[in-house]
Parts: structure tokens; sequence; C-alpha cells
């Protein structure tokens, strides 16, 4: 009686894990710091100093009963209390605690917005190039992940497709701007467009079209980039956030659900939240790393280094004759490879110790992801690896 | 398209929740020190030294890129590996870290190890007196949870019933032992014959039945009392462990799947886990926690005071007339009220400022349930509070 569902999602394959090891064990032989793994979305810049004082003031001032009893399972409301305000500062939105449901991550974020919005059979779309979790995500709801491919130009939303496949049955749209595999960020215009044509849906449908807006990149802006704020211009919309890659944090799960207040249902969701955590056991993030974010809810990471490499490495890419978009956040970008298939192509770039990630999982077969979120100073030394590889493999 | 199956679980009201509020209201009024709450099973005594002291070292000494970055999904290696080895020290177990599932506490064990075992439609047997948050972990894999009645006499299992209950569309046994709320242990006899008994049916039906075994008060035993070790009688069987108890850390929401190694698919099992996790949203407990955790599993909050206050509770229970089994652990003890409906009860204590909890939600309408992780001065204050009580209400 031992699950077959899940005993099968062991055969498949993780591309990115079998690069991590083999960059793992090239680092063996010729040391880690030769070999150049632009893999994983790991940050490399350290969290603010106020939050490791806050940590230790907490365990040196709070008595431990008081500090690590438990936490309310909606998230401790003082800590709501400050998200909510920070983000009215920042974003003029009027959100209270009472729409901020704190989660273990993006991830149990996502996966408590979903299943709020969705009943088993909906259909839920996204964009290409996608995250590769949103299908375990969306797959254990019982409902249906559908990909609209992307737009290659700009990786901006490719709107005739999307209205073809806005039906009656899609009951949210997930996206994720600025975007991982692409670093691109949704300009005013594109979200602004989006917004209007799922109004319509709605009205047309006689009932509502979910955003859930993935947005653990908010904070990691390039100069004059663009950025609106999802739920300034959609009022059925759910923002899920992670503390992982603007604080440094992603080993300590800690993010949440701020409800848009004006959408529907607004007043009952974060309850929903709480009843659904009943039943997957998620309950609510640690006492103390609760309490910590919440002192340093308006500060990030230094995050300069990652338009600095960003810089570097999109300047050689066009250089070398890559086709690329120019990333407007995030730390990772999102070129086309040197030939069809990139999986030959990240294969080939293994043997100048380069670690890249082919597109396919991410929906866009051809395009390769770089994560920089390493040294600078690694990132420097990587470029004439990068040039070797392109001029002896492909002549360029 | 707003999940009327969440919505819907927003109208059961929680009677520990009223009591707990009512509660805090009165602690306005008089003092929180002169109610009596034994309503909540949040242990009053401090996590142990050694935890803290750890946490301080990791704060001061790590990058706060190393200890804070991502922890592999199915937990960080040298703490699975710790707690493996602890294990098999204690309970002559050959766990390796290939049978430890970091999670965030109990639920998150209980959630993962429903869905290993578990196809929607699978009955789960469990035994009164029960945990209520049992419903809501089994609802939501579209198992269906049955409830084998208590045996009043001494709360250990009711075997007729059971074997009647335990048909072929039973996938899995949940049990509890140390019990929450009854504070009983089940007994070496009592194990055996379970194995026993699930061993023949097991063969008869063709098919595995696990038990998935609720540990969390595996640590909190009584002088004298015969604690078996699940595992050590039953191949089919998975540990859900949470340090929130024996460590005093719920808030850290910390804990572990142990896979008996003898197990059906046990190499699989872990595995199986963090797929689980990539659907819920779950992903590891946070890294800082796991690592200070790592540092003390030998290790128990200083538990006297439960016993100390069990004693003084029991035997002034018994002065006074009340039918209790004598808990061989826990914090909790379950006597039978003086009136047929222990809400009834329970809400006429409230006028001495006794909290006390009706046994309904817990499967045993009649018995009411006290929380004595309080301290001891409280509980001696409360005791001619509760003998005013009877003496008044009811005349003994």
């Amino acid at each position: 009686m031992i699950s077959e569902q899940y005993k099968n999602m062991l055969k498949g394959k993780s591309v990115i894990r079998e690069l991590a090891e083999f960059a793992a064990a090239r680092g063996k032989e010729i040391g880690y710091e030769n070999v150049f793994d632009y893999s994983l979305g790991n940050p490399s810049v350290p969290v603010p100093k106020e939050f490791t004082e806050t940590m230790l003031d907490l365990l040196h001032t709070k008595s431990p009963a008081e500090l690590h009893g438990y936490s309310p399972s909606l998230g401790i409301p003082s800590v709501r209390k400050k998200i909510a305000q920070s983000l009215n500062r920042r974003f003029d939105m009027e959100y209270t605690e009472n729409h901020i449901f704190m989660t273990t991550g993006a991830a149990g974020a996502i996966a408590h917005a979903l299943r709020v919005v969705t009943q088993p059979g909906d259909e839920i779309l996204t964009f290409a190039p996608f995250f590769p979790e949103y299908h375990p995500y969306i797959d254990l709801t019982g409902a249906v992940l559908k990909v609209v491919p992307a737009n290659m130009d700009d990786f901006q939303i490719n709107f005739t497709v999307f209205e073809e496949m806005l039906t009656e049955k899609v009951s949210a749209v997930l996206i994720n701007t600025p975007n991982n595999p692409s670093g691109v960020v949704y300009s005013t215009e594109t979200v602004k467009k989006l917004a209007e044509i799922l109004r319509k849906k709605e009205e047309e449908y006689g009932h509502e079209i979910f955003i859930i807006s993935d947005e653990p990149y908010r904070e990691i802006l390039f100069e004059g980039v663009d950025a609106p704020y999802v739920s300034n211009y959609y009022d059925n919309s759910l923002s899920c956030y992670s503390y992982s890659k603007s604080l440094s944090l992603p080993g300590e799960r800690i993010g949440y659900i701020a409800v848009n207040p004006a959408c529907k249902d607004s007043d009952l969701i974060v309850s929903m939240c709480g009843q659904i955590s009943r039943g997957i056991g998620h309950n609510c993030p640690p006492s103390i790393i609760q309490l910590a974010v919440s002192e340093v809810v308006d500060l990030t990471s230094d995050m300069s280094v990652y338009e600095r490499n960003m810089n570097l490495i999109y300047n050689k890419l066009i250089e070398l004759g890559f086709i690329c978009v120019k990333p407007g956040g995030t730390f990772y970008i999102f070129p086309k490879a040197l030939e069809e298939d990139a999986n030959v192509f990240c294969k080939k770039a293994l043997k100048y110790d380069l670690i890249l990630v082919p597109g396919d999982s991410f929906g866009c077969p051809g395009y390769f992801r770089m994560a920089y979120c390493i040294d600078t100073e690694k990132v420097e030394r990587s470029l004439p690896a990068l040039e070797k590889f392109v001029k002896n493999e492909y002549n360029m």
C-alpha cells in the first residue's frame, strides 16, 4: 500500500541535481574555486548584520519558554503587522495583519495559495520560462498546470496565445516577476494588460480568476527597471513572498502570503490558509526566525554584486554573439544556446568547467540558465573559459 | 472559485481556542497567575542551555551564507546521521541517516507518513482518546479516519473491537503512546499484541498495514513505567517525532520521521517524503534549528516538574472521588467528569477559574483533559479551587 504516485516521482531525474553533483565531484579534483558553477540559486551575499544581532539579542534576553513557545498557526501577530506596514509604506497598499499569512518560504506560500483558489481539475496558467517546481506544487493539488509558450523577443507575455488558453476552466494565473530563469521583470504595460484581460474574462465567465504572484526576487532589481507591484493593478491577487533571496536566508524557510485587501473573500483567505496548514502539516515558520525577520522587514542584503555580475556576463555574451534578453533583476540570465539542443550545449560546456543549466525544464528548450549569485572575482575568471568554450566548440 | 472545502472548515468552532480566549480575558481581570489554565500543551520548562549555547555559537562562528544556506530537502546529512545514531544507542535499532527525514514537527511528520502509505479512500484506524488534529491530517489526504472506541478501564487497546474494524481497507494504524490526552503509555504486552494482530492481517489481506507511531511525548515518562519503543516490535512502522515537548521548542517546528529499516521499501520512503514535500510546500525545517538540535539529541529539558504535578493532581482527584487512570507519561491527565456532559462540567468549572477541556473532541465524551505543563506552585494553588468546585457543584 506504499503510494505509487510518490514512488513514481522518484524516477524523474533532476538535471540540476546531476549538474550540482558533477560540480562537487569536479571541485574535489581541481578545487571548487576553479569550477565555474552557475547552476544553483543559493545567495552568495550575507544576511544583514541586523538580523544576526536580533537573533543574538532574542537568545540573550527572552526567556526560552517565551521565545520558543507555540506561535499562533497564522503567524505571530506582531510580525504579521510589521510586514503589513512595511508593504503599505513601500507599495501604497492597505494590508492589515489579517491579510498576512506566515509560511515556510515561497514554496509554502504557493502551496497554500493554490489550495485556496483551486479545485481539483481546474487549470492554472503560467508563462514560459517558469520555475520547474510549479509542476509538483500544482500536480499535488489535483489541478492542472498549462504553460503559455514564451515570448522569445523579450520574455514579456505572449498575449495572443494567453487569451486563447484562458478558458473557463482556468481559476488562477501563476506569474513570477522578476523571473527565474530569465531575470526579466514584467513592465507596467504588461501587468496592466494582463489585469485587463483577466477582468474581462472574469466577467465573461462569471467567476474569479486569481493572480498568484510568486515574488521572491521582488527586491533584486537593477538600475532603471520598471517594476510594478502586481497587487496595485489587480484586485484578486495573492502575493507569495520569501525572504530567501532578499535576506539571503534560504535555509531558514521564511516567507508569507499577502492577500490583496480588495480580493474576493480577502477577510477569509488567511484563516483558510490556517485550515490548509492543518492538513498538510505545515503549521507556521519557526518563532525565532519570525521574530528576527520582523526587525529587518525594510532591509535587504547588499545585492549590488548581482547587478555587477549581470553586466559582466551580459556584455561578454553579447560580445561573443549570443542572443540574450538583458535581465532587469534576480541573479539569473537566460541566453539562447549555440545549438538546437541546449542539453548538448551544456554538456560540452562542462569540458571548460562551466556549469550551465539547459532550459528544457523551464519550458524553453534551446536556452540555458546561468545563476550568477557567486563572487564577482569568480565571474571574471569564468569569462575567458566561456570565450574558449564558444571559440573551440562553435568557431565563433 | 474560492475553495469551498477550506471555507467550510472555518465553521468548526475550536473548544480549546474558546477556552484559551476565556482564560486570556479572565487573566486580564484577575491576573493570569490566578487563572488555573489547564487548557494548553505548551511546555513550561526551558530548553536545555546547551541548545541556546549552540545557537549562539553558530551565529558567532559560522559565516551567514554557510549557516543560512539551503538545506538539502531531506534534511542536513550530518543532522540526520546524529539522530539515527542517537536512536540506535537508545532503542537498539539500526537506523542510518537514510532512514531519517527532517520535518517541521510531528504535524509535518504525520502529514508525510500518511501520504507515503495511503491512497485516497483507504481507512486509517486510531484509538480513542486521540489528538483531534488527526482529523484534518487524514481528511486532507483523501483517506478516512476510523476511531476504535476507548477501553475506559485503562486506556490500553480494546482489541476485540479493533479486530472487527481492521478490514481490508485499512492501510495504516495511527497510534500515540504516551498518549495525548490520557497520559497513558501502551505496555509491552499491548504493543506486542497489536503487532501480532497486524502481522496476521497483513498475511490474510496480502498487503502491508503500517503503524504510524506519533511519539512527541516519548521522553516524558514517569517512574517505573513500561514504555516499549514501537519499532522494536513491528517492522512496517514509521516513527513520527517532534522536539516540541522533549526540548520545549514547540514554536521552532522541528521533528523527523524515522523509517524502520526493516520496513517494506524502507530504502525509498525518505526520498518519497522529499517528493511529497515538493507538493505540499513543506521543504525542510530551518537550517539553524536543525544544526542546533543535532548537538542536543541525547538531552531533554528537565521534565521532573511534570511528574510532580501529575502526582499532586492525581492524588487530589482520587481523594475527591474522581474515576481516573494514572498517567505513565506526558503532561496530561484524563479523568471522568462528574456528570454525563463534560461540556457542562467544564463550563461550571470556569466559575472557579479552572480551565478544563471536555473530552468530546478527543473521542471520549464524558471525560475531560487537564494539561499540567504549568508551575507546580500554581498547581498547588489550584487544588483548593478544584475541591471547592466539586463540593459546591456536586456535593462530593
